[in-house]
């Protein structure tokens, strides 16, 4: 059980349910109930060197581009418009890669700017601090639900099918860096089929599944052979010997959508593929708790893997 | 010039003016357009371990309510009912004071636990990361717009009076960390007067009111004789040899109001003492830029003396 989950856990005996939260602790965002209209969703994502990148090899337009694109997926996978982004920096004080500190804060900046512009995203505050430490990068996003409301974790019944968006595997060869938030593809889908439960993959398809299910009150069941496997996960298979459904199901940081929805929309949204990328089945929700997979006929247990945040 | 100002002075020449921002970077806080009602106002501010605060020698749950509690002491120069946290942490691996960072995470949680149930702030979400670097704690709070709109720096007029609330100096003595947002304060003038405007004294008495003076696009005159002065900066100055007054105008972390209102108002709530701490005149806003003091007859220029950010 990662230091995450614990404190999370205790912070949801300690801490009173509130009226102006909607969604609270433990989901991939926060809804705080508006005035009359529109909610504000809110998430939060922290980048460190050493855990999330290494600032002396890394490009840091890349390392500006995930810090905002992991936040934006969060908003994805609850179908939130995102509005403004909040961006606290602690740098450490004689730079790094023979930039200043302040040359670097402005190269973070610049890999944000893009993804800002992309998806209407005001940059509207932030914090900036100077230290002997290493670089950390704090980005809380806000985002307004549409009239269709937040998509969240617990909505997922049995016999809901699980669909994923693109394809999942090997995302440490490039793509865990450029971070592409599926925000549009959510709010299409959220707008046009009735969504039950969605989820990001930001740490394992296995793992974030497994979060879905249990935020259902659900098991579920995944039909290995049918993920959709990236032209990476086959690389990084060849090199390692590992299956490319290995790499799909622990990877992680592949940031596409796990969407559970009744089995006839499903049908329908796989029938029409209405993105620009594909749709899916993978599986589905089960009422038995647990992560199952059926490659082999009867379904057979299957670890939760991916990340574990220490 | 800190890094700090080099950044957002760089930030507003680069990112254009967003709609659904009437106030971004360079306040307080920031306020983004609600739909109908209430504007959501957002602030947010990091403390560090080496800065702000030594990880080995403090109270950990001082730490925590110092974190939570500069970032309501934003809110309440917006004049802003808070509404929702989100706690970012980045902690030592290994811990520190015998703690292990698990118990250390929930020792800073515990420190703000009281602050949050005194103002009624949800503790929302956040995200929990470990490494090998030091601890850095990034808040991000939520507040609400009451229908007299946000309190601004901005909105001040040459003739304005400043007023402080309760006293100042000294901060480093112990309150620096005994923050005590003056959300209620803020809230209880900003719906029976008409202020112009307001900032919340983080960096020092005279640098913060420079910032006030520059936004509203007027100087300052300060009449230091009139600065309501602490124990603790009488205390400070006798082991120091440097003025009270110099830490009321230089040491910050006061976290009080200075507001700025029309001559007639400041004579109203003078007389008045609608708070339980006392509110003071110290000085106006006059149309000459620049800050300065009176306290030898004519206007001397005083230095913007306070905790320049790295």
């Amino acid at each position: 059980v990662s230091l995450e989950s614990q404190l999370v856990a205790w912070l949801q005996a300690k801490i009173p349910p509130q009226e102006c939260v909607s969604l609270g602790l433990g989901d991939d965002a926060a809804v705080l109930r508006g005035g009359d209209g529109a909610d504000v969703v809110v998430t939060t994502d922290m980048l460190t060197d050493g855990v999330d990148f290494l600032l002396d090899q890394v490009d840091l337009r890349a390392v500006g581009h995930k810090a905002l694109g992991v936040n934006l997926s969060d908003l994805a996978a609850m179908a939130a418009v995102p509005t403004a982004a909040f961006v606290s920096l602690v740098l450490p004080r004689t730079g790094s890669q023979n930039f200043s500190a302040l040359e670097l804060a402005q190269e973070l900046f610049q890999g944000m700017f893009p993804l800002a512009e992309d998806f209407g995203v005001a940059i509207a505050g932030g914090d900036t601090n100077t230290w002997d430490g290493p670089l950390a990068i704090s980005i809380t996003a806000l985002g307004a639900t549409t009239e269709r409301g937040p998509l969240v974790r617990a909505g997922g019944k049995p016999g809901d099918k699980l669909l994923v968006t693109g394809s999942l595997g090997g995302s440490l060869l490039g793509r865990h860096l450029q971070v592409e938030p599926r925000v549009r593809e959510a709010l299409m889908l959220h707008a046009c089929y009735d969504l039950h439960a969605g989820i990001d993959i930001s740490d394992g398809l296995a793992l974030d599944v497994s979060r879905l299910a249990a935020a259902s009150d659900c098991g579920a069941v995944l039909d290995l052979s049918a993920i959709p496997l990236t032209e990476a996960a086959h690389r990084m298979s060849q090199q390692d010997g590992r299956t490319p459904w290995e790499h799909a199901l622990g990877d992680g940081e592949d940031f596409e959508l796990v969407l559970a929805v009744a089995a006839e929309i499903a049908e329908k949204i796989i029938q029409e593929q209405p993105l620009k990328i594909p749709l899916t089945a993978i599986g589905e929700l089960i009422a038995e708790p647990g992560l199952w997979q059926t490659t082999a006929g009867q379904p057979t247990p299957l670890a939760p893997t991916g990340f574990i945040h220490e």
